[in-house]
């Protein structure tokens, strides 16, 4: 038996418009799906793709759970893979839900390791959150040669001030509960009046702010977006 | 009158399938489009969005002028952001269109800088060249607390050393006429193992290959990714 395509999707930062046209038209297509979710809570890429979801397409939730150690998330993507495989040898193409990009912190990279060496895989990228944020800031990340850095929060001052230096431009992405600590960081620096918050990006609970205002500790999909100089020729004439 | 509101709608990096179902939407509705072309050649931005654009639109072609000083396309986008004011002014919504991501590398920041002031703004983001490009290597760009950097090639070998040593991960972008360059740069920091180079990405024209065989000089839009350490559970079981 000829067996399916695993496909991973990127769905964009969360608002259904920013899927692109070809995820939405994989997922109307597909059979069978499968997703992440938080064990008790619905999935949030299933809840971005559920207006093109077709009824009686097979759904493989797979449970990730969010604990210090990586053992047992681990093990639910063995899970996880080992379904989704099953689905592939019975021929069928299987479309992975991915919150943003699938190769940009997400966690269909930890489904590729364990299948792409056995199954044809296609990728179609998304848009992250990061150029959401900017989008809906109106804050430019990068222009000609400006270098311009990724930045997780939960790394130790010292790390993330050595990443700082080296930037021009930067997201602290994994706000949560290092806002204070990150905000602190950023005075010190010189870069607040630089730096501009948003959490939930695209979706209706969106909320934009000084850093000043952020509130402490901040949600999870919440994220500062820094520009250490400004092009002049980017200067607003406002 | 009320004025038109200015709408910068970012296109992805190429196929159209990979633009936004938003901008496929915004794109089609448009009465008033504008897009930068250079001299004398068709508008890869137009290329890009041509299968959505009405027929009967008014369409504002902004000419940039490619030149190592800044002042002739300073000059250009000013002619082309006073064009578009006169739609705004005339009540008319006006459709910018922006190859890849508006704020990532993009011309649609100088004509923000010059008009955001004035008029109501949107924008709508789009996948970048950097998450497409991952997507056709199928190339892991971050995972957990990875810090990702994009470099710009013309940069010089002391700034883009210290870039790479402070990144676990980056993209270097405007490769071009610098890939022997950046090729020995890659080798002498023991990377040129974890690099891959493509070109053209999701176009038809697309090319895939290990660094050592990318064409020097590289074309314009060409770019290399490299992940200086896989995470342990990223490994492809193959």
């Amino acid at each position: 038996m000829i067996t399916g395509k695993l496909i991973g999707v990127g769905l964009g930062p969360g608002d259904p418009d920013l899927m692109t046209v070809r995820a939405a038209r994989l997922i109307s297509g597909a059979s069978v799906l499968a997703y992440p979710a938080l064990p008790g809570t619905e999935s949030f890429a299933r809840q971005i793709a559920s207006r093109y979801i077709s009824e009686g397409s097979h759904e493989i939730v797979i449970e990730i759970p969010m604990t210090k150690e990586r053992g047992p998330a681990q093990a639910a993507y063995d899970l996880g893979a080992g379904r989704i495989a099953e689905a592939l040898d019975l021929g069928r193409d299987v479309v992975v839900l991915c919150e943003g990009d699938p190769f940009f912190y997400g966690s269909f990279m930890y489904l590729h390791a364990r299948l792409a060496g056995r199954y044809d895989v296609d990728v179609v990228p998304g848009v992250t959150s990061v150029n959401a944020s900017a989008a809906r800031l109106q804050h430019p990340l990068a222009a000609r040669n400006d270098v311009f850095a990724v930045i997780p929060a939960p790394l130790d001052n010292p790390s993330i001030r050595e990443r700082i230096a080296s930037a021009d431009s930067f997201a602290i992405l994994k706000v949560g509960s290092h806002l204070g600590r990150i905000r602190d960081l950023l005075c010190e620096l010189g870069l607040a009046d630089r730096s501009q918050y948003i959490e939930r990006a695209t979706l209706s609970e969106e909320t934009r702010m000084t850093l000043a205002e952020a509130p402490d500790p901040a949600p999870y999909f919440s994220m500062i977006l820094v520009s250490k100089g400004v092009d002049p020729w980017l200067k607003t004439q406002s």
